[in-house]
């Protein structure tokens, strides 16, 4: 705020509110003065109670339309340059914020927010600890039980059921199981195709525990692997190991994103990984830090990433393997990266 | 676009490009020129193969920041005035997408696409329909095993395991179930707290089916009901009828709330009815119309909304009783509403 000579910042992001405040709300806003005191939180009826247990140290505004009542705050206390974040803001409420508050001017904040929840304390890191724990050993439980003729949508559902009995409050996103030729397209969403032998299957999945996210991946096999499927897996595994010893508090994530890719581009299926190398998780599954599409920045102490490089060809399937692991300075012989995410990283031969 | 006499739309809601395209993606975009021919999906690498196996009638644009992508394709048809989606895009999205076509106007086309997306056609109903059968019939298996000492989130476990394994996608929001005094709170997250006999307990829940969601809540009492109890049920019961039978083809949104919350205000409860009588279910949860607040809108034929009165006591409990429904034009004696969510609505004594 000091470096926009801002009077007050106006917290819309729902991630960024629940992690200046405490409050998970689908409907909500802070209005934070750049002098430390008076904090509004602005949420509506449904959110009410929710707000007076968690935040009792917080001004509560209960209002229908959160922004016309903040910028009456803002305008009844002197604040005129309020901070905004553009990112989230949509033109409409942006507007309609101007509108109820004329003499107010808002300029960009940034992602100023993000990159404080980039580096994690201790307390949100046992939360992510305990989310990929889950994940791993759901994964460890339901791997035994894939068989010829099951299909993606089962195995999706077996794992999703094996993560809420071990505790997650809901996977952290919607679970990914690609058999096969689907195994190329990164995103795919589970079907009917039950499984044959010979299939090449990828598990991207992960349980939300307390707000915090895990992200994992694996690529099993059914039966004895093809050479071209030990090759790419082979080459995938190197490629995720290189990207994690590269990934030291201090990295440019440009470099370490290269530091895996090159090994993909130089055994040529550098046009068959088409996605970036990694991202952070905390209270979002996708969060800054970003690695890959030439995206800027540096990691540091406390940042938990994903690695998660991928081959995917077109027709034939596709091979990733991600774990979710915290940046470390570590001292001494301690490793500079801590695994969250514990199921093997081998070729499992089903 | 022609009363915006604009040359092309710019679909960004990612629920209106699903709509117009077919395309699931995370990271799309439409542009969609007024002339009714040459429209352009963009989405990234990720999902370039759905794009193609869904969309073979579209042109496709794979590319990793879409904006910019779209935006010189614009320039380069001289597509100069282009309607957006302003309640959707955010501020810093608007100002990527104007720096990369400098010769563009962007003007904001309204919520045109969810004005569409208001009226269902019956394959939606159908899907619809499916994810409500889905709701209520994971409900009714469930009931029967609420027991004291079982917890707000083992409930919440058991009934989203029933809804997957009646073939759910996944729960189409996170369900709620609010026992006791957590009854008073609207959104309450499932916590940890046992069932006592005397509670009072509101779920609320649904199943998503080929991206449509399903809406249901009920109330149940755990052993015989207070006198406070039974009044408050069935004064709701009553307000949600008194709101199902006025939402009709051609009903004024604020005349629907208005049936259902006359009842609740005339009783002394009217500061207890806290959120909106209802709202449009579709690709999102919460879609057109919305149903109070001082919104305005009109119900047509085959609309699907929700009607969820409720009162809640703070400190003692609550109940909302909440279904699906399609409004009809409906002919001779069929009924104009058609519930889709089907378990009982008598307060179930357990």
């Amino acid at each position: 705020m000091a470096a926009r000579d801002a009077d007050a910042a106006l917290i819309t992001s729902l991630a960024n509110v629940r992690y200046l405040t405490g409050l998970a709300s689908s409907n909500a806003a802070l209005l934070l003065p750049a002098s430390g005191t008076g904090a509004v939180l602005a949420t509506d009826s449904r959110y009410a109670l929710a707000a007076q247990r968690d935040c009792p140290d917080l001004e509560l505004l209960t209002e229908r339309f959160i922004e016309p009542a903040l910028a009456r705050v803002a305008a009844d206390r002197g604040l005129r340059r309020l901070a905004f974040e553009a990112h989230e803001m949509t033109v409409e409420r942006h507007q309609a914020f101007a509108g109820a508050a004329p003499g107010t001017e808002l300029l960009p904040l940034g992602r100023a927010v993000e990159k404080l929840r980039m580096v994690k304390d201790e307390q949100e890191i046992a939360l992510l600890a305990r989310a990929c724990a889950i994940t791993s050993q759901a994964f460890d439980e339901i791997v035994p039980r894939i068989r010829p003729g099951m299909t993606e949508r089962d195995l999706a559902v077996l794992l999703e059921r094996a993560m809420a009995d071990l505790g997650a409050e809901r996977p952290a996103f919607d679970t990914i199981v690609a058999s096969g030729p689907n195994g190329a397209i990164p995103h795919h969403v589970p079907s009917g195709r039950a499984f044959s032998p010979g299939d090449m299957i990828t598990v991207d999945c992960g349980a939300r525990h307390a707000g915090y996210h895990a992200d994992m991946t694996r690529t099993v096999v059914l039966g004895e692997p093809a050479g071209w499927q030990r090759d790419i897996y082979a080459l995938v595994a190197a490629a995720q190991q290189a990207g994690i010893e590269a990934a030291t508090p201090g990295a440019d994530v440009a470099v370490v994103d290269a530091a895996a890719r090159g090994l993909i581009a130089d055994a040529g299926h550098g046009d068959h990984f088409t996605h970036g190398l990694g991202h952070g998780v905390g209270l979002e599954i996708h969060e800054a830090p970003i690695m890959g599409y030439g995206r800027p920045g540096t990691l540091g102490d406390r940042v938990p990433i994903t690695v998660e490089p991928g081959i995917y060809l077109p027709g034939e399937g596709g091979v990733r393997i991600e774990d979710t692991l915290v940046v470390r300075a570590g001292s001494g012989t301690a490793a500079p990266q801590e695994l969250l995410t514990t199921t093997t990283r081998e070729l499992l031969v089903l």
